[in-house]
Formats: structure tokens, sequence, C-alpha cells
């Protein structure tokens, strides 16, 4: 590279660049989501789209864990990799974020799954058109609205339902606590990501019969709405006796539970105190605060 | 957070604060057993109530041995995540835990095991009620008792099932002790889990079949309980020719045995000394010989 | 040994290693292909020539990413393990390696493919000569050219799978690019292979059933052109609308986005500056920059 | 415990403790042996004697390797966790083991190897006994033979099935080779058992449809000698035309030719040399070398 050629990337780079650290978090969560949809809710479409022939239980509950792998590998050095506004919330709630940030990580994360339900739909618009004679449905043999958001068993009824994803996301959170509690047992550093995936495939695995498992407002609500208007219909919303707000509502419920549990059974036992709770307190340092906690 | 609100936050903290280590390690273990229970046998509700749809043999072999690696994860750095009376056992046949923690050990093993059945079962409650027309079965296909506790295959003796139960927790045992032996090739810390997890894909994959493979008292027996007391009927204990010792007591002639193998074929002909032997005879630093011997 | 036997072997050493570090490469890159294709599409030959008996989706999409990861161990410390032409011309386009290079990195990846599809065809010879009464046939349910080569769905339009293609491969690189980034979440060293096999294992899970997610140029055509001379026939070429060049062309345009992609909303943003770039700009240590750079 | 009874354990522990480290090294390769038998062959055995209920491919491509893995963490740092004579004599023949030591490696593999058959006979005594009325059967669907040693598919030539073992072998040693080069990409100390792991999923789902990838002569002819004996008869060592040398020799042939592949290719290509390869001429601190050099 001719060293006049570097000379101009460079001041292009230098225009792009992010100084202000939340705009640069707010660009990694929302890719992150993004590839955790297209590679997560794409493992559902491969499964539906083929009847079964390239796809099955066994592909969606590994391959949706591991889009939420590789999306945490893209973005936990500069977000956390939180890509679900539950987690975000619980470690607001529990003094690992600040609350001024809530909002900008779940509006990135709505709009990364948006964007990741748009692409989908685009990488898989042919298979579509001849899936059901290029009818869009959403129950019944043919109904391919379930690669985008999740839909209740007919057996299930709201209670059920609301208790289930409070459940799922209540072990979601407990777990992912304790991977990065400095004084508990730990994981290598870099390899979180991986204990992350593996626990999502035992919740899809165990819990994920009653309602498809989603634990996270983001990875439910955007994609439903994309079906909404994609021509799926408005029906998304409503079919199952109004199901849509049941994984919005409850993974926040479930992991403000689930962090609460880790704290009371194991973290406020702890005989030393966390060499990282001093940090916590400081308003400067952000960045290094994050990658301290989250990671 | 404004400081007096930090300040009640943190007296209300005290006030919860265990100081005694053997309480901490009950609600460790406790909490442990209580996510083997809900996420392991979940996985096998999950394939017995869809009956096949979302899950099967893989799920199962897959789902309840990443159980069992959340539940190490989200407990071993208190308790050494032992989760399982065997464990306990042996370790304190070999020395690597005080005879006296045993019974609390195991009690709170017992407990997290019962309220993980029971929590499972007010997860899966609309699914059961609608499953068998909502009877409660122990045998024939719509049987679900199978989703809390073993039963053993129709061609099974009694002493084959001893048998059976004694090797394969024997087996689980010698890689045990294998992977905390650090004078031989050992497993880098934080990552222990994840074998003893590929240690029990591989155990139910191949001695599954004769009994399901329980390899521990409390997974099977307190489980066993509560489907007696949740509308299963006492039953449960006298099917399989009053199989319902087998997986208790097996295990723990297993274990012992399992351990005494492993020193007798490696440990004892290692040619220098363990650098945690010293520390092992001291009374003081309990937490941290904990976390060495077990860790 | 004796010491004289000890001599000449060493002077037999000396007179076949190589001392030009492009030369080693370009054998490294050579062996990576070869193993991945013998191994990955040997996991498809097992699949389809036991007509699922010993093989299917599951073991095909296990079994081909964990080709490339043994590729990559085999590889990665000589050459970096690029193993496809995708990587090398986006690691070329971003900096990460000299353009000078590119084409004695592909032709050993091409020539690495057709060896390993070659020595894959001896392998199941007997197998192919029975499979459909010895003939070697493209389409129809005793089709066997989908072994080495990837095909398109009836419904795919041209444009859709070069879009497949692309948008594959652009996750690819991001994620790749991700997992080598130091100032991200980063991998432990000598644990990247298995973070990009599990990567392959989610996108053939979701992005593989329009046209088998070849994602790589000498992967797909090289394989292509040796069943086009073993007795396949030219219409490997011409069937699917003449399909062959999309899995070339389409990767390595995404690789290109994809790197983009990564570079734009992640890497540029970074507030320290990358502590590998000065070397990068360096002509001496070259093989210490690779190693740098790609591991 | 009290002083005295600790005085009298160590006392017995003294005489059980053996000194030569020869002895160690096989008592060590007898337990990994036994283990990879029992949990591996076991895989095989639930998938076989359940008819497909409680295994299938999937879980024998997963179990087997899985047993590998396990049995090496057992003794890997005591022996190398060879648990083959194919990869010991690959090491020897590379300068990695002593000549010497082979004999004694390879009894303690092939009496491992024998007593694992052995005791898995006795877990499925009573599922063998009611699987074909208790008739113990080499040829059609209920042969059970399979569970201990493998059998070439109908089609196989011989010429062809020793191709396929050798090259089989090839793989698994260059991948060995790799995995240990400290000079090469390498993998973190303690995770190697893993990759080995994953390596022979791969194989056993790419190279596994020909006749079973025995890839170990302990493995095979050991189980094989078992079945004759325990009431299959001596026709185990005569179908598949006398296949039963096959995966005895072809393994040490193309473990041989694995070893040289990566040699050439990659090994004596390194630019510095192996810091290990002093040590390799020393005859002092063999235990040192060993775990330097296997592990």
């Amino acid at each position: 590279m001719q060293p006049e050629m570097e000379q101009k990337k460079k001041s292009l780079k230098q225009r792009l660049v992010l100084k202000n650290s939340l705009a640069k978090e707010m660009l990694s969560e929302f890719l992150g989501t993004f590839i955790m949809i297209v590679l997560g809710c794409g493992s559902v479409a491969q499964a539906v789209l083929s009847r079964g022939h390239f796809g099955g239980i066994l592909t969606i509950n590994i391959g949706f864990p591991m889009a939420v792998v590789m999306a945490i590998y893209a973005t936990g050095g500069v977000s956390g990799g939180h890509i679900n506004p539950a987690v975000s919330f619980a470690l607001c709630l529990f003094g690992r974020m600040k609350w001024s940030k809530l909002p900008f990580y779940m509006g990135a994360q709505f709009l990364g799954a948006f964007a990741g339900a748009a692409t989908l739909f685009g990488i898989y618009y042919d298979a579509l058109m001849s899936f059901a004679d290029g009818k869009l449905l959403i129950t019944g043999e043919n109904a391919t609205a379930q690669i985008f958001a999740t839909y209740p068993a007919p057996y299930l009824t709201l209670i059920n339902a609301f208790a289930d994803q409070a459940v799922a996301t209540m072990f979601l959170l407990i777990i992912v606590f304790a991977v990065f509690d400095s004084r508990n047992l730990g994981v290598p550093r870099g390899l979180q990501p991986i204990v992350i995936g593996l626990l999502i495939v035992v919740i899809a695995s165990s819990l994920g019969m009653n309602s498809g498992c989603a634990m996270n407002p983001a990875r439910d609500l955007s994609p439903r709405l994309f079906t909404a208007l994609a021509g799926w219909g408005f029906e998304v919303f409503t079919v199952g006796n109004n199901f849509w707000w049941i994984p919005v509502v409850g993974p926040l419920v479930g992991g403000a539970i689930g962090g609460l549990v880790y704290v009371l059974f194991i973290e406020i036992h702890h005989s030393y105190p966390n060499p990282h709770f001093e940090v916590e307190q400081s308003e400067d340092k952000p960045e290094k605060y994050e990658l301290n906690v989250i990671m």
C-alpha cells in the first residue's frame, strides 16, 4: 500500500471513528443482535422451510445458541455483548450498568433484531415464496411465522406461559451472573461466550417446549413486528390469546429474579469483597468498568 | 443510586450475609442440585411430553450433562459443586472432605433435588395435565414418572441393575478424580465443568440403557418421592421389583470403587507428593482447601 | 537410534527443508485444504452413500466444520490456516496480508482441494461403484455429485443464490475478524479454531439450505472440476443455470463485505491503537507478523 | 482420620507404590484402554441393543470419541494417553518414544481392551441374553458382534478396506502430531484431549462407513478375541474375507504415513529448532520427557 493511499484511508477512517463511547456500544449491540437473529432465526427457518430435511430440533437447539455465541464474540469487548434487554435490565438493577445507558442499549437491540429479521427474509425470499405457494401463514402445517417470533403450545394457559418465560430467563441470568463472578469458579477469559452458548442449549432442550424459549424481548418483539409488516399480518400479535407481550415482560421479570437468586444464594456470602466494586462506584473509566463487570 | 439507599441496602445485605462457611456451602449445594434437576429432568420432560417432537435421546443426553455443567459453574467456587451424595461420599472416603460435613452436604442435595422436581412440575403443569387426560402414569406409553426418576428396562435383573449403577458411577468418579489431579494431565481452571459434562454425555450414551444412568442418589430419590406425593402414587417405589434403592445405594458403592481404582492405578504412583496434601491436614483456611482440592 | 543413522537422517532432512517462507506457507495451505476436503466432503459422502444410515444433516453440519478445525490446527502456525481464497482475499483487502502472496495462497488452496477430492474418490471407490450400479449421477435420488461440490435448491433464482453466498461469507468474515481482534473479547490462543468451527456449524445450520453453504471458492470449484474429469461429466458446471460460478465469486464479494462491516461497526472505533499495527507496516519478520495477525 | 490409621494407610500405600516408571505407564495404558472400550464400545452396545431407541449413529460418533477423551484425561499425565498401538508405534518411529517401551505399551493396551470388552459384556449381560433369545450372532439384523469389533461393509474389497484403515489412521496421526507441535498453532495444555476427541468425531463421520473406523489394533483385536471366546465363535475372525487383520495392520502403516506427512509438510520446515529436541536425546528425566513430548 502506497503511503499517500494509506494517508487518505486514515483520514477517511478518522471521519468515521466514533469518539462517543455510548455510540460505539449502540453500534455494537445493533450488530450483535443482528447477527443473533439472522443466524439464530435462520436455524429455525432452515428446519421449517426444508420441512425437516435440512434441520430439526437439534440444529435449532444448537444453531440458535451458537448464534448467540458468535454475537457475543463480535461485540463482547465493546458493549459486553448483552444483545438482550432482559440482560441489560438485570445488570442495571444489580448495579452493574448505569440506568442512563439502558434505553440506548435497548433501542439498539430492538433495531438490530428488526434489521436481522428483514435480512433473513431476504436470504430466504425464494424459499418462502415457494413454500406455501407464496402465502405467509401464522398457523397450520404451512405456517412460517414461527421462524421469526415464538408462539405458545395449544395447551398453554397465559399464567403458565408467563411463569415459563420468567423461570427460563431466571435460569439464564443465574448462570450469566455466575459465569462472570470472579469469586466463584469462573470461566477463562474469552471462553465465557461458549459457556453461555451451552447454557442456552440446555435451556432450549429443557424449557423450550411450552413457548419456544424466547427469553429476550428484542429477539421476539422486533421480528414479530417485522412479520406483521412483511405480509403475515397483525394477527401475529393476537394469536395465542394475545401472547406477544409474554416474551417481552416475562424475561424482564425473570431476569430480575434470576439476578436476585444468584445474589442471595451465592454472591453476598462471599467472604472477601468484589475486587471490581470500587470501580463500580466511580464515574471515570466507563469503558474499562464495562469490560471488567460484563466480561 | 443515592448514598442513603446504598447505605440501607448494605445493612440489609449485612443481615443476610452468612458468616458460617458450612451454611454457605449448604445454600450452594441446594442451588446447584435445584438447577440440575430443573434443567436436567426438564430435558427428559420436553422429550416425553412432546412425544419426541421437541426432544429425544440426543437432547436428553446433551441436556442433562449440560445441566450438571451449569450447576457446577453456579456453585463450584463455593461448595465444590458436588451436587451428588455419591461424589461427596467418595471425597470423604479418600480424605478430600471432612466427614463432619457429609450429612449437611447430603441434606442440601436431597432438598435441592426435591425443590427442583416441584418447580419442574409447575413449569410443565399445563403440559402434564393435557398429556394423558390429566392422568399421572408410571408405566405404559403415556407414562410420565420417568421424567423425574429412573426406572429399569424390562429385561434387567436386580443384580445386573446394581452392577450397572455401581459401574457407571465408578467411571464417573475415576474421571472426576483424574480431572482434579493436578499431577495428571489436568484441565485448565474454569473448564473442569465442561469436561465433567462431556463425561456424563458419554456415560449416558454408553451405560444409559439398562436403567437410565442416575449415578446420583439425590437426583433419583428426591424427585421419586416428589412424584409419589404429587399424584403418581407410591407405586413409584415398588415397580421394577422395588428398584428405587438401586440408584441410591449403587452409586455410593460405585463411587467408592471408582475413587479406589483411580488411586490404585494412578494416584499413589505419582513420583512427587501432592502439593495440596499439607493443606488437607490443616484445619484453618477451610474454604481455600475446599477450592484447592475440589476445584 | 545410532549416531550415524541420526547423522544421515539429519542430512536428508537438511535437503528437504524449505528455506523460503512462502514455499512453506504454500505446502501448509495445500495440506490444510486437502484435510478439509477429505474429512469435510467425506462427511457428505458418508451420509449420501449410506443413504442416511451412517450420517445425515447433523453429521454433515458437525463433520464439515470440525474438518475445518483440524485443517486449521494442522496449518495455523505456519500459514495462518486460511484454507479459503475468500479469507485470504479479505485479509489482503484489509491490510492483513501482502497482495503478492495472494496468488500463491490461492494456487495452493485450489490444488489441495483437488487432491483432497481425488483422495476421497479413492477411499469411497467401492462404495461409489456399488451405489448406483457404477453410474456417477448429478441429479436424482441416486446423485453423488453433491458429495464434492454444492448445487442450488430447485426454487433458487441466481440473484438469491448470489446473495446467499455473499451473505453467508459476510458472516463468516465478520466473526473471523472478531475472533482475531485482540482489542475485542478475544479467544484464548490455540482455541480460535474451535470457535471458527462452531461458527461454521451455525452458518451451515441457518444458511445452508439454499445452496449448501460453500463459502469457499477452492472448496467448491476444485472438487467440481475433479468430478467433471472423474466421470460425472461437465454437466456439473451447467446444471442449476450454470450455478458453478456463484460459490466462486459470491464468497469473494461477501468476504470483502464482511471485513468491511466488522471494521466499520467495531474495529475503527477502538479507543487505543492496534498493538500489531506497526509490525504490519514493516517488511522484516514476515513469519512473526503472519502469526500475530492471523493467529 | 486418626494419626495411627493415617500411618497404617501410608505404609500400605508404600507397599503398593510402583517405583518403576515403565510399570506405572503400563498400568496407566491398561486403565486408559479399559475406559475407552467400556465407554466407547458401550456407545455401540446401547445403540445396537436398544434397536436405535437409546442411541444411533450420532450417540456412537459422539460417545466413542468422548470415551477416548476421558481415557486420555485419566492417563495423559502418566503414560501420554496413547491407548493405541498405532500411536505408540508412530511415536517410536519418529523418535518421540524409545523403542524398548513399545512392547510394554502394546501389551498393556491389548490387555486393557480385553478387560474392557469383558466388563462391557457383564454390564449388558441381561440385555444381550434378551436381545436375540440369548443367541450371540455375527451377521444379520440380530447381530451383536459389531458391538465389540468392526466389520466391513458388504461392498468393500480387501484392498479398499486396507486403504480405508491406512488413510483414516494417517489423518489421525497428522493431527495428533500437529496438536502436540509447540511450534505450530498448538492447543492449550489440558485441552488437547478435547481436540483429539473432536478429531475422532469428524473421522468417524467422514471415513466411518467402509469398515467402522477402528484405527487402533488394540481397540479391534482384543474385543474380537473376547467375542470369539465368549460365545460368538471364531467366525468373528473369518467373516468378511478374513477381515480381522486389516484394522490391525492398516492403522500401523497409516499411522507411520501420517507422521511422515506431517513431518514432511510442516515440521521439518520450522525455522527454529524444537525446544524439546535436546531433552529427547537424553536418558535422564524420562517422565518429564514423556510429558513434554506427548502432552
